[in-house]
C-alpha cells in the first residue's frame, strides 16, 4: 500500500504556485508505513486545515516556528483516525479513534502518544470543528479577543478577515461578549450578506468597494476600541486612523503581506503614540495550557447556538491542498478551509501490525 | 511695560519655517498685563522647555491634544518666577517663588492658581532640571521604561534618540533597572561618545554611519527585550527587525516622521506577531497622579549620582524659540533643548498691583 505526500520544493519569494510539476511544492508517493513500532500509532489523515500562518512556515526568515525544510513533507494540521496501534499503546488508542495531529500534507502517517491528541467529538458536533471552531483558528479567535481585544460593553469592534475562520469567530466572541458595534471587512458582497445575516455582524465593509474607507468611517463614529487584525496592510493603516485612545490591537495575522518580498508597514502607526494605542502579536500556541477551558466554553457557545459555524472544503483529496492554500491567500473561502483527505466514513483496510 | 509673544501664523505642511517674519511664527509685542487680578498671579518666564511633541501641536490631525490655533500664543511649558501675586492668592504665592506652568512663548503671563504649579528647587537641583530631568522629558522616560518598558535583568534594552532629553534619562533608568545592556542610537559621534563615556550605555551606535544596521545586529545577538522609540521610521524597523520574543516596544514618540507629510510605517511590523511583541503608546499626562512619587525617585537618583544631566540651553532670547525647534528636529542638541527667556538672577521691576 502506498502513501502520498506533497513536499515542499522551493521557497516561494512571492506568491506560491501551486502545480506541482513546476511549481512550489511536489507530490511524492511513498511505501505505507505498515510495521507500526510498538510505542507509535498510524493514522489515516481525513481532514487537512489551511492555514494562512503557512506562507511563513514556507520563509526561511526567523520566526516563531522553524520554516519547513526544502524536500519535507509540508506541515500541517489535520484530524486523522488511527488505523493501527503500536503493542504498547493499546490502553491508549483504538482504531478508529479521532486524532488531531500534525500529520503534514500525506495521506497517513507514524506517530509518537505525544503527537497525537486523541480528540472526543462533542454532541452535536462534526470532526472538522476540531479544525475550525473548535482547533486552532476558533481558539485563535478565543485568545485574541478575550486576552488581548478584552471588548466591554459599549465597545466598537473592528476583525478584518471577518469571513475567514477566525475572523467569524473573532466577530461572534466580540458580540456575545456585549461589544456594541462589530463591524466585519471581507472580500465579497457574499461574505458580507454571511457576516450580516447569518453570524449578526452589525455592519459588514467590502474591502474591495473603491469607498471602503469612507464606509469604515462612518460605520465607526465612536472610533475604534478594539481591532482584530488578520490582514494587515491598507486596513490595518485605515483602522490605526480610526483609532479610539486607548484601544486594543490584536496582532493576529497580516495575509495581505505573506505573499510579498516587500512588506508594507502602516503609516498611520504614529496614532499608535497619540492615542495610547496597545499593539499586541499572539501566536495561539502560547494559550496551550489553557486549550481545554477555552474549547469547552466555545463548545458550550456552539451547542447554545451563540456560535455559528462554516466551513469551506475541498474534497479533490490530496492534491487539491496546494490550490486550496493559494485560493485561502484569494480569499475564495467563507470560512474555515480545509481539504478532504479521505471522507469520514471511508473503509479503511486494516493494516498489519 | 511691555510683553513680547510669539504666535502661531500658519500651520506646517512640512518642516517649520524658523522665520519671524516669513514662516511658521510671528513676533507680537503687547502690553504687559500688570493689572493682576484677585485670583491670579503674575509670571515671568525664565526658561522654555523645547519638546518634540509641539510639531503635532501645529497639526489640526485628530491628538491626544487640541491644537494651537491660528494667531494664538504657541503653547509650551516654562518654568518662570511670579512677579505679581494678585489679593486672594497672598496666603499661597510670594514674589519670587519658581513655577512650572504653560505660559506658552511669551515673556509674561497671567495665570489662575490652578494653572501654575508652585516648585521647590531640590537641594543641589537647578530651576531648568524642573523641565529636563524632573520635567515632562524625564518623567516621560520614567514612565515609558518602568511602567511599559519593565526593563529585567538580563535584558537587551535599545533607545533611539538616546541624546536627547528623554532618551537619555530613558536609557539611564534602564541601567539603574540592572538591564545587561542599554544601546543608544544618535545622530553624531560626539553624542554616542557621550552616552557611552558620561551615561553608562553599554553601546552607542551613529544613525548616520553607512553600517548602523549592521553594527546594531552585532550589538543585539539576544535580539531586543526592551525598545524605546522616540524616532520612529527606520530605525523602528530596524528595531522590530530584532524584536526577542515577548519583548516591549515603548512608543514615545517619532521625531523623524513629525515633519512630513506622509510618514512611513515600519515594513517590519510582522514581527508584532511571530515575536508576540507588545508596542504600547502613552502620553505622560496619562501618569498625571504617580508624577509626584516619580519626581522624588528621580531626584534621589540624581542626588546619589546614578542619574547624569545634560541640558542645551539657547541664550538667545524669546526670538530663538523658533531656531530651537527646528534645532530639535535636526537633532542639533545633547540633552534638554530650552531657552533662556531670562537669566535666573535678572532682577524684575516690581509690577503695580
Amino acid at each position: 500500500m502506498s502513501n502520498k505526500q506533497i513536499i515542499l520544493h522551493e521557497r516561494p519569494t512571492d506568491a506560491i504556485d501551486p502545480s506541482l510539476t513546476s511549481g512550489t511544492f511536489r507530490l511524492r508517493t511513498v511505501p505505507r508505513p505498515d510495521n507500526v513500532p510498538a510505542d507509535k500509532v498510524l493514522v489515516r489523515v481525513h481532514y487537512l486545515s489551511l492555514d494562512p500562518a503557512m506562507r511563513q512556515w514556507l520563509s526561511a526568515s526567523r520566526s516563531y516556528i522553524a520554516p519547513v525544510k526544502i524536500g519535507a513533507v509540508m506541515r500541517g494540521v489535520s484530524m486523522s483516525r488511527v488505523v493501527a496501534v503500536g503493542k504498547d499503546l493499546a490502553s491508549k488508542f483504538q482504531v478508529g479513534d479521532w486524532v488531531s495531529a500534525y500529520t503534514g500534507w500525506q495521506e497517513y502517517a507514524v506517530l509518537g502518544k505525544d503527537d497525537v491528541e486523541k480528540i472526543a467529538i462533542p454532541v452535536g458536533g462534526r470532526p472538522t470543528d476540531v479544525l475550525s471552531v473548535l482547533g486552532l483558528t476558533g481558539l485563535t479567535a478565543y485568545f485574541g479577543m478575550i486576552e488581548i481585544g478584552q471588548p466591554r460593553p459599549g465597545d466598537t469592534v473592528v476583525v478584518s478577515g471577518a469571513a475567514g475562520a477566525t475572523g467569524m469567530v473573532a466577530g461572534q466572541i466580540a458580540k456575545i461578549k456585549g461589544a456594541k458595534r462589530v463591524i466585519g471587512l471581507a472580500g465579497t458582497q457574499d461574505k458580507c450578506d454571511f457576516l450580516v445575516k447569518e453570524l449578526g455582524f452589525d455592519v459588514a465593509i467590502n474591502y474591495k468597494s473603491p469607498n471602503w474607507r469612507k464606509q469604515l468611517k462612518a460605520a465607526t463614529p465612536d472610533y475604534i476600541n478594539v481591532y482584530f487584525d488578520n490582514v494587515g496592510g491598507e486596513i490595518l493603516d485605515a483602522c490605526l486612523a480610526r483609532a479610539a485612545p486607548f484601544s486594543r490591537f490584536v496582532m493576529c495575522g497580516a495575509i495581505s503581506q505573506y505573499n510579498t518580498s516587500k512588506p508594507k508597514g502602516p503609516a498611520s502607526y504614529m496614532n499608535v503614540i497619540s492615542q495610547r494605542v496597545t499593539m499586541k502579536g499572539f501566536i495561539v500556541f502560547d494559550f496551550a495550557e489553557k486549550y481545554a477551558a477555552a474549547r469547552e466554553e466555545l463548545s458550550s457557545w456552539l451547542a447554545q447556538g451563540k456560535l455559528a459555524r462554516k466551513d469551506h472544503i475541498l474534497t479533490g483529496g490530496l492534491e487539491s491542498a496546494p490550490k486550496a492554500l493559494v485560493d485561502l491567500y484569494a480569499g475564495a473561502n467563507t470560512g474555515k478551509m480545509m481539504v478532504e483527505v479521505a471522507p469520514v466514513n471511508e473503509t479503511e483496510p486494516r493494516a498489519k501490525l
